[in-house]
């Protein structure tokens, strides 16, 4: 047997094929009519629009086989792709903002549809896994809140408090990925069962929220850079005595960290994957853009001027180095689990999303003005992945604990040092 | 007499103090109700409204002396300053979105009353110069097209065609900064007169077009990373056999480069101050967050974690060199005029954007979600430098312009270094 | 068949810890006397010496089965490796600067052996093949000439003429790696025989010098930072009428471009993967510094300020990401071949010379003074690296060649773009 | 009074044309000679020779009144010019690795000059700073160890005890610098006179060793990249029961943190003001590579390639931003004192070296393999740059001491902020 290096299987192959017809050929070309169909960011009716266009784009990727893809093989509901392979698709899928969702392997649903197939009891995962999976509801994760640094999870203050056979939740809620939008039915809510116990770790629990449960206010849309995100948006939430029952309890009492520490190792690669898709096609607008025969300075398309190709070639080899880095950290949770990949995955985590927005905006300023308005998609591109760099823990908390995997290793370092001392006084 | 560095005259200090406290207790309160009263982005009268609370500013800062401070002292119309001495004063100006309308210094008005100050005849000067010197009216400056490469401004294709005693103007122009707001009272429109004209920078003419007149469509706001910028806005406008004057054309057919360029030297350097101030803000609203002591993380301030160190320190030399790019160039211009400070403006046009891009994309982050939302500046901010990179020609042909004057030095080196060898060879 | 993500052969997994322990514990620990036999830099024996323990080492390698690994699979003298497996293990050989050598896999001996291997006819390899892959003479490739751009070969100047059953060769050459070596017996030289020929990629031949002909002066040592590189020394030589036999031709007159590109591709690959075990050896030279009990700063280790963990951090997440590039473009190269992985082999050849510099000189920081002296190999490190981003073609050259590939997409994209409008026309 | 901006005076102007003829037609010329005088590194006499050359070009800076320029003109030594004035010729002198020396105004005698004219009395005066100021001997600064992390100087653990009238010094010190030279007659040691002393800070005292006192030995030369930089060089020293007077404390027991303070602002500002002048040559260099018309690329001179233009032109705009922050640190050092300048001095530091270093290796690349090489003056510019980030503090202690600053600015700035809630309460 000779080494080998990332080869992919037949069955997968076909499947990018299909999906890369579906994303080229019917998702991309939808974009312009969702837009249009949501009508303007401002308008009355903002948050009750679901364009129709994603809904013939869900029946027609089910129909292609290209639907819940995400959910890795050792889930009983799953399709049967591992991480690795399903980063292969996710790329693709990323490169239309319209895709994943269509595909039904949308951020946060295929993370809360994690958690249910990890962590739910039957009766969660009949009545909320089901619909999520057929795509007929969708979700949120509440767990960011405004008054506390929320990048240290151990500060999360909402409350939800044992009341007989129900809890009640109290607290407020921000930049809730999502439940904006009028099909989102189910909120995991992230809050302190038991604020005291010295273990800050073991005082935080996940339950499930539905999204009409009186209590609960939709405060406003928040923007990012300008835009809304509708219709699933990012909204400030306050839950006023929201009571549930105690049977909306996900795992247990105190497990809280032990589920959101599950449910982002898989997320976080699926996000980079789809920036890695998403910066490609950045690259591919700046290609387009460059070349235009009819859009010449000083006598040179702009492809000519020596600049864009160092711009060009820099953004292709960050992407490539960027690419193997996902899919390496995807293998290794196949082969080893989410633990043994979370410092492979913390380094994707910081160095995708930085390198697309270098790609993005190297490609818009090849662009001009145009660039940042609406006419292309590059500016609206960079806006969400600058998100990446903060949600799902900030770039600093992942890269101290990068660093801190390495320091681990400095006093095994330290013996095999002692070691070479030795050999050279024998020399 | 020892050599000096850098000093203010007691007149700019007193200035100074006036106007800082004007921005700081009247301007950047006034933020908020401002965006209040200009409604939602998106709602049906949204280039209709003028916010009422920058007529009261502007009331203001006439009584306060703080009127029209960018004119250079060259000019009659001038209060007196010299380019210097408004840079300083243009930075404070730069803190707050509004400080440099209520001031009647903001762009595009500046450049365009400094065309009319320098290039127009009295009858242009009565008609345009004065109502916008007294702030009843504004202004925008029509070059760039969608149809061209607008960086090399030999492409524009606008067509100026004299008809008997008048001009007919036909084309289509975008990004028209200040097009939108219901104010905007006239467009200097560059085109085509000349267009066969073998000499390229002969074939362009600036003319002064009336807002109302027949002809001119307001085709739609052009949008920065999502926000459109109202009042004034970016708007894509089409000529459609729009009739004008003869009178109009401003100092002669076949000048138009003539007044872009000199247009555009003055400007730079308050596009470039304003971005000092506003960097110089934006690091204040990252040291006020990461001071927060209800913003714990791992139980210390942000300040206290090592990487926050290294990020504010950089913000300030960052910010520090810049200013001082700035200043010299603005220096240089008084000294030595325009043309003569060309290259200092370049070098202070490129530096001073990607660095305040990075001093506010460092706050972004401090802030977690918090700073691509709408509770803090910074996402706005980061927009609207962004395009300074490209407004005013792009950072490359910037760039360029200071290689090609490095390289104009080589045969004068290539002769000392002559004279070095000789040297060397008698030793 | 699942996907596979970059797996190892039982046989290479062998070779790799065997090729550990002979590094960590032999080589390493010889680089001291190793420099200590070799005398000061400066001294009238420099380059006469050859240090005893290179041979002791060199002996043990091929006792260990660690000879000549470089050699790929498809030439019959190949111990059977494939470009990947062997960049497995160049890597660990580049942890030690006398490791390649002792494993008789070091440059530039390793290239002229393929060019042997691939161009040359029985006889040649009787004569010089044989001794190289033995181990008992070295050899030269004599390219770059100090007049003319060498980073475009064409401007070569060398002339090789042939005169009856001889060639006569004239030419200065500079920067030739080896040729300060007492063993090398042969040098590789690049010269026109058809200085007119239109066709500029055929001017150029390859002919094989014995290092003892008549004609030939080494100049002088040229230095790098200060470091000569003894033994093997990167020499300037003067070819002065030195007459070979027609019979030292290789492949065929006009046939230079050729050689040199089939010599390139694996040589690029085996620096690129030194280097990553060099930075990989840095990486943990900075984490023993850091982590030095012995070595506080204001109370703390260095490893508990905060910065260094960002350092560390970067430091791992470059390295990662470089290996992997390296190594898929070795893996391309065995699938289909040096041609089909000339971009993929310039990416690497551009991305990891700057990677390892970034990463060296972040340990050299964290070491002060030291980390620019003698008593760690940091310093030493940096300054050999440094050359890996001009030889084998300047970052410039290779950066050009990937952006070029990726322009000639262009064509494509248009026509896919247009395939899309109407797909869009459709909806 | 105008506001005006960096103004130099006659006398300082008639200085820089001096200055400027001597650097460049008489000490750049004069390098190459020096360099042969010296004999090659690692000679038997290495460190026992005095370039005559240089004696020559010290009585010719004398006789132009080019001669201790450096001492400020708050010292009745000095010859009358301010920080500012000093710095602009400064930059002129760091042009040649000899300039500053030929005018006595080489560190680290300038810093040793100042602290026996700032703390030395009239008989440490008399015996130290006069032949100093006269150039007839050299000295050195002996703080940093090899065994402590001595960027935090508490760290210093050389001992100094008193013993009856004499002071006993012992201890190991590393990274001399100067205390190479056969002319070096003295060191200022930096040790502990009072381990115990709970403030750290007063701890430390330093003496005056001469530099033939018995117990002194220089170990060894410490090298910088390869390079020993004789004849001043960077000596290890051992220190081992050497008994000085006590009349050789310097200020007083414990003062040690007072002096080391004291003497490194306007040293600091020395360094930079040199690697400006060094970035400044580079640049020159790099612009006489790529326009030499016998070094054309692929049919161009390597200027005509667009990467080139991007290079040169962020090199002028590094160099000239870099040098207006430390021109502004020297006035303002000389406005308010070196305390109140500690935080621009701290920028400055920071700020250059780096700046240089990117500018050297822009030219390195430019010259290929010629760069890393003895024929052009580059990579000895960068090694010694390399050593000005770790020199004088670490670019860590100095970034932090920035950021330190910025954050006392909080606490006004959260009054601030409240005022400002106020008056938008009022709106």
């Amino acid at each position: 047997m000779a080494s080998t290096f990332f080869q992919i299987s037949p069955r997968v192959e076909g499947l990018k094929k299909t999906l890369t017809d579906f994303v080229e050929l019917e998702c991309i070309p939808a974009e312009a009519l969702h837009h249009k169909q949501m009508g303007a960011q401002g308008s009355a009716d903002r948050w009750k629009v679901v364009p129709s266009v994603i809904g013939h784009l869900k029946t027609r990727a089910k129909s292609l086989g290209l639907w819940n893809l995400f959910l890795p093989s050792y889930y009983k509901e799953s399709p049967g792709l591992t991480n690795l392979e399903y980063g292969i698709l996710c790329e693709i899928m990323g490169r239309s903002h319209v895709a994943a969702e269509a595909c039904n392997c949308a951020a946060p649903d295929t993370g809360n549809m994690e958690v249910f197939a990890k962590y739910g009891n039957d009766a969660q995962k009949a009545q909320w896994l089901k619909p999520l999976m057929d795509g007929t509801i969708r979700s949120a994760f509440a767990m960011t809140e405004p008054q506390v640094a929320s990048s240290d999870a151990t500060n999360i203050e909402t409350r939800i408090v044992k009341d007989g056979d129900s809890y009640v939740v109290t607290g407020r809620k921000v930049w809730i990925s999502g439940a904006g939008d009028p099909r989102c039915a189910v909120y995991l809510v992230m809050g302190k069962t038991d604020p005291s116990n010295p273990n800050k770790h073991k005082q935080q629990s996940v339950v499930i929220v539905p999204a009409d449960t009186p209590g609960i206010t939709v405060v406003r849309p928040m923007t990012v850079f300008g835009y809304d995100d509708a219709p699933h948006g990012h909204m400030e939430l306050a839950f006023d005595n929201v009571r549930i029952p105690a049977s909306n309890m996900v795992l247990g009492e105190g497990r809280g960290f032990e589920i959101i520490q599950g449910r982002l190792g898989p997320g976080r690669i699926h996000h980079c994957m789809r920036a890695i898709g998403l910066a490609e096609r950045a690259l591919e607008i700046h290609l387009l853009r460059i070349t235009d025969p009819s859009r010449t300075a000083f006598g040179k398309t702009l492809s000519q001027h020596g600049k864009q190709s160092f711009d060009i070639a820099a953004s292709r080899m960050d992407i490539d180095q960027a690419r193997l880095l996902v899919l390496r950290a995807a293998a290794t949770m196949d082969a080893k689990g989410p633990k043994a990949a979370m410092n492979e995955i913390a380094m994707a985590k910081v160095v995708v999303p930085n390198m697309t927005l270098a790609v993005i905006d190297r490609a818009i300023q090849a662009h001009g003005a145009a660039g940042v308005g609406q006419d292309f998609p590059l500016a609206y591109m960079y806006a969400s992945v600058r998100t990446l760099r903060i949600a799902d823990g900030p770039d600093e908390v992942h890269t101290i604990q990068i660093a801190k995997q390495e320091l681990r290793r400095a006093p095994a370092l330290r013996a095999h040092q002692a070691n070479q001392l030795q050999a050279i006084a024998k020399l």
